[in-house]
């Protein structure tokens, strides 16, 4: 029996939220077998899939550090495969790589495609290599090091703090000895962050008085702002710079799903503070990947990191919902898909 | 008989433009004399005033660099002025030094309150002290070489680019070998930066095809930009960014009388072209005067730089007016104000 291989195809722009049913459409194609492999290639299935607020922004038509998502292209993304068939030295049927072979149950890759798995750190939790291992970890670790600089004692405010990449970045900073504030979305993410992740303050922007705590608990200023969010959240840190802070600029959640997204109006504090304000895109420093992911994995292993994963099982069909739920704070820590094959259960 | 010294007082603080008459109001005492000097200190008249966009963020009751105007205080601002006495070793009478000592006509100062001739460099045309081989001329050096470090080759483009700084900004980046544009608002100003101070291009943001000729200009993407006036400059020159631009936060004088500041709507585009967006003031970096200056001073002597001043002669009542002008672009270069003596010239 010829196995189908299911595709999530990206077919329309959407112009503000994802529009499920519209914004992706699916196509079934006989799967790929040993048969069709050339040397050098293997045959994978896709086990898990990463789910990135970064996404939102692939869907829009514009220059940005990667290019478009192009309309009937299988939605891009990264994922954790098993091999089942290899034509290439560096992966053997069995093993588990990392890849961005995007959203489809089956998928032939070349080398150069996928990070074999005699690259990546040991880890006995699969989802590592998507979310503390991954580019998840690894924007943390650049964003807050590299960027951010932290020093003991310095005011490190976090927004987005019990998503993928601030709930570890907030970490990072609190291993560097600084005070740090998470900004959170719910009662429950506050509590993890603190109790969980040591992080000293919890604020939840939802909170009515929002504004007047986020004042009164960075009444020292702030060094450091960790920017996941932009909108309401990166005004108030500009308020609240001290002099010569430093800001990294990672992510605007607030804002991907908004086709009029608004400026910090006090955008000028950068002169008046002389603020460092700086974005990056973690896959530039990919040369580093190496040592960063050795010094995350030992802070993990010594039990100075933590992590979560939000991980859904559900069949492939469904990745647009799971993705869809990120821009409204659904998952704590990394948002994972784990796809369910339907041949596991049978339909009744 | 006693003279007057007139003082203009800061009175109330405005919430867009200036009003005259309101904003400010005047103050006649009798001039302090050779007899109130004490040990150590001098005896100026002021001759020169300062006029700088920057003075408006000054009025506001809201943390900035420097502390906010006080209400009833003398209008802060830097002055060159002459020494009528001292009992000084830093200073002779005729004398033409550097102070801050705001808008009034005599004022007694101690040392550390002014700079002495002596540690001021050697040029016949005394507004200098205020414009080139001043804080406008540091503040170009600063914010050019050391944020923006254009490269030979690389795509600037300098905003107010007619003004104090962005006139001076410009010819380093080409001093450097970059390709500069230039933005200024009227059609003369163009004329002046491109074919007296050699600047590649000049765009006028009264046009009303602006934007497309902006777009046009940098259509091989930005490399540094340096930003004086904020607004749909600063956003148009986002969303030009070459990946890895720096952006030089200077000054923002669209904004400075605008109690609603717009912040730029694709805020988001420093992550995407990994932006370093970087505030300063140059006072902060008072250490590296003297070397700075040298080589300002060099490269005024050796022809490479070019300096314009629109120097308003007026009775210092006027002085008000003329910091209202700055914000509708009435000067080329830097501007000052020269304190015509009402003595003398004999009233009707």
């Amino acid at each position: 029996m010829v196995q189908d291989s299911l595709s999530i195809i990206f077919s329309e722009r959407p112009t503000g939220d994802i529009v499920p049913g519209k914004t992706f459409t699916q196509e079934r194609k006989p799967a790929p077998t040993e048969a069709d492999l050339k040397d050098g290639e293997i045959l994978v299935r896709n086990m898990y899939l990463s789910i990135d607020p970064a996404m939102r922004g692939w869907m829009n038509d514009r220059r940005s550090y990667a290019p478009p998502l192009k309309i009937g292209a299988v939605m891009r993304g990264g994922t954790i495969a098993r091999v089942l068939a290899s034509k290439s030295s560096q992966a053997q049927p069995g093993d588990n790589i990392v890849t961005y072979s995007g959203w489809q149950e089956f998928a032939i890759l070349s080398e150069g495609q996928f990070t074999p798995a005699s690259a990546l750190p040991k880890t006995d939790h699969l989802p590592d290599y998507l979310s503390i291992l991954g580019l998840t970890g690894l924007t943390a670790h650049h964003g807050m090091l590299n960027i951010g600089e932290p020093k003991a004692g310095e005011l490190v405010v976090v927004s987005g703090a019990a998503g993928a990449v601030g709930s570890i970045a907030g970490q990072l900073a609190k291993l560097k000895g600084a005070k740090v504030i998470g900004i959170v979305g719910s009662e429950d993410k506050a509590k993890w962050i603190k109790e969980d992740l040591g992080f000293d303050v919890a604020l939840n922007y939802k909170d009515t008085d929002y504004a007047d705590k986020f004042k009164e608990a960075t009444k020292d200023l702030i060094d450091v702002y960790f920017d996941n969010v932009g909108g309401e959240t990166l005004e108030l840190a500009l308020g609240q710079a001290k002099p010569f802070a430093r800001f990294v600029a990672c992510g605007s959640i607030s804002n991907y799903n908004n086709p009029n997204p608004r400026g910090p109006k006090n955008y000028f504090n950068v002169v008046t503070m002389r603020i460092k304000l700086q974005g990056f895109i973690v896959t530039d420093h990919a040369p580093e990947f190496p040592k960063m992911r050795e010094e995350l994995a030992g802070w993990l292993n010594e039990g100075k990191l933590k992590r979560k994963e939000t991980i859904i099982k559900k069949e492939l069909e469904e990745a647009e919902n799971v993705l869809a739920s990120i821009y409204k704070g659904a998952n704590t820590g990394k948002l994972l898909m784990e796809i369910k094959n339907p041949q596991e259960v049978p339909k009744l």
